[in-house]
């Protein structure tokens, strides 16, 4: 059964895309850490991260950098933060986090809860920076 | 001033090496959020990981697999987490994390004290199982 990833990449359920290429996509977590809590994934379903070919896990890093340089120009934060964790759904997706302290890549914190409208909005300026 | 982790990788300072090539050095934490949490580290000093060079960036995460599948041969977990953080020590450092929830990736936990002893078995074991 596809993943909900999978599901996503082809539009059977909707997301805040704010990046996309032949192999990989990028869009806003539905349960962000931070605003801007992105996640990057393969459009190859695999499960576990260190089961990817190496030029597919490359890849997909070198696309998260350029996810994370759209969302270091329009995003206020000190740096963006990186975590694969991966014991949820079973499709590689890699966190990229807005952060200012250690203690904002912390997975068992409170999500935040953000209307349909601050998602769009953080989506579109995303979307925007990204080359 | 070289960071504390060129000073590892100019044996300046000693630790827990677990695989080493000419771009690239592992290391166990000192600090562990679980045992046989792993560091990776670039030899050259650059301070966020979105500043890297593509080809280095690319070869950080495939050596990061080869590294983290010798934990996953040693190390009695559900699969090694990831995380990028890079708020203390401005030298590119990767987190590997072996995981067995969601929660074991929360850097606000009290680390694991383990003794010199433990410290080396757990990385002699990790070192004979990479490739």
């Amino acid at each position: 059964m596809a993943t909900i990833f999978t599901k996503i990449i082809n539009r059977e359920i909707p997301a805040h895309i704010v990046a996309e290429d032949e192999n990989y996509i990028a869009f806003l977590d539905i349960m962000p850490l931070a605003k801007g809590h992105v996640l990057v994934v393969p459009k190859l379903e695999v499960d576990y991260i260190f089961d990817l070919k190496d030029e597919v896990l490359a890849g997909l890093h070198v696309f998260s950098k350029k996810v994370a340089h759209a969302m270091d120009k329009t995003i206020k934060c000190t740096r963006i933060g990186v975590a694969v964790i991966g014991l949820e759904v079973p499709h590689v997706h890699v966190h990229l986090i807005p952060l200012r302290s250690m203690d904002d890549i912390n997975f068992s914190r409170p999500k935040l809860k953000l209307s349909q409208e601050e998602m769009t909005e953080i989506a579109e300026s995303i979307k925007k920076g990204f080359e």
